[in-house]
């Protein structure tokens, strides 16, 4: 069982950037950030539902494979859940859609929890207002063995980083400079001792950077 | 004839570290971030006079060979000439010794001119209080058809890179993070636009990119 990382940053470090509406939850830039993974053939399927088989196959693919391979449960930050869009609203069930793409138990950080919502698919939303490091027990036991993913946004991920509780984190670096958003990397010297770090360039001209225990 | 930018960054994109001392001028972390660089067979020879033919030879070394490549002079900043460690003796030579690596006519940007420096080995110090425009026109004039470096510090490149007067930017990732220093990217949204990017990963872990006009 491990705790995983994969995010999607610009050269400039931004993990998201800061126009998010309810209209577009992940802000303007979000598209081009993603781009290069977005295109691959697993995330068309798995998160566009493009059952065509048609998207990239190279090594942008290679880590979107693994991207959904073995992971056993969740944790996200309110706002990935998107509670800022509509935070007086009991009955906002979240900006993924009816069946989301996680298929696992979902682990809300949250400052006001509610009951478990329970999606299509697999995902079962839990919310809770409790320590970074009681939420991965709670995580880790719904897991079952598999590994658990932190799933963002940027601020929960660097919270587990500088707690020193990930095991491999994998960084999407797209070629594009956003010069605003949140950084990932803020405040994480020295975060590279007890890893091993290694770099690959995909065709697309992503950087897929990882670190590993 | 091109305007050329070569600099070393860390992951979270510090170009230079802040606890410069006149004892070391670069900070403490200055040789983890040129490590890989300073390793290679080119370095190695031009920058520390180790004719022994030592050094590394793979993809950092190419990048290396190329620095030196068709530079006919090169601007830098007051920091990098090493004004801010004795800004009131009027004999200081700078800090990169006698025989400086740039062998060419070196423009340093400052509000307190002098007249100009002869060092050994082809090296001249001119010092220039002007605009980055007027200083890049004067030693494209001294170049006499070659290449000029930006060299820096990041402040200044960053300076001519918002004002689109860069033709060739290559930035040497170090896998590290130093969670300080002085970012090359601050305020430079959109800098992709114009450009071809390409990312190369080298033997070290150093992540070669580059912007090509």
């Amino acid at each position: 069982m491990a705790v995983r990382v994969d995010l999607n940053i610009s050269l400039d470090g931004f993990a998201t950037t800061t126009d998010q509406t309810p209209e577009n939850p992940f802000g303007a830039d979000w598209p081009r950030l993603v781009a290069a993974y977005a295109a691959t053939r697993t995330m068309r399927e798995r998160v566009f539902k493009d059952t065509s088989g048609a998207g990239t196959t190279g090594v942008d693919e290679q880590y979107a494979q693994s991207y959904f391979s073995n992971i056993g449960a969740e944790i996200m930050g309110a706002a990935m859940f998107g509670f800022h869009a509509h935070p007086n609203d009991p009955d906002w069930r979240g900006w993924w859609g009816e069946e989301p793409p996680f298929r696992v138990p979902v682990f809300v950080l949250t400052h006001k929890p509610r009951p478990p919502i329970e999606m299509a698919g697999g995902t079962t939303f839990h919310f809770l207002n409790t320590s970074l490091a009681d939420a991965l027990r709670q995580a880790t036991s719904a897991a079952d063995g598999k590994d658990v993913r932190i799933g963002g946004g940027p601020t929960v991920v660097r919270a587990y980083l500088k707690a020193g509780l990930v095991d491999s984190l994998h960084v999407a670096i797209a070629p594009i400079l956003l010069g605003r958003g949140i950084r990932l990397w803020d405040d994480l010297r020295g975060l590279e001792a007890g890893y091993t770090v290694k770099a690959e360039t995909a065709e697309s001209g992503t950087v897929h950077l990882t670190f590993q225990r």
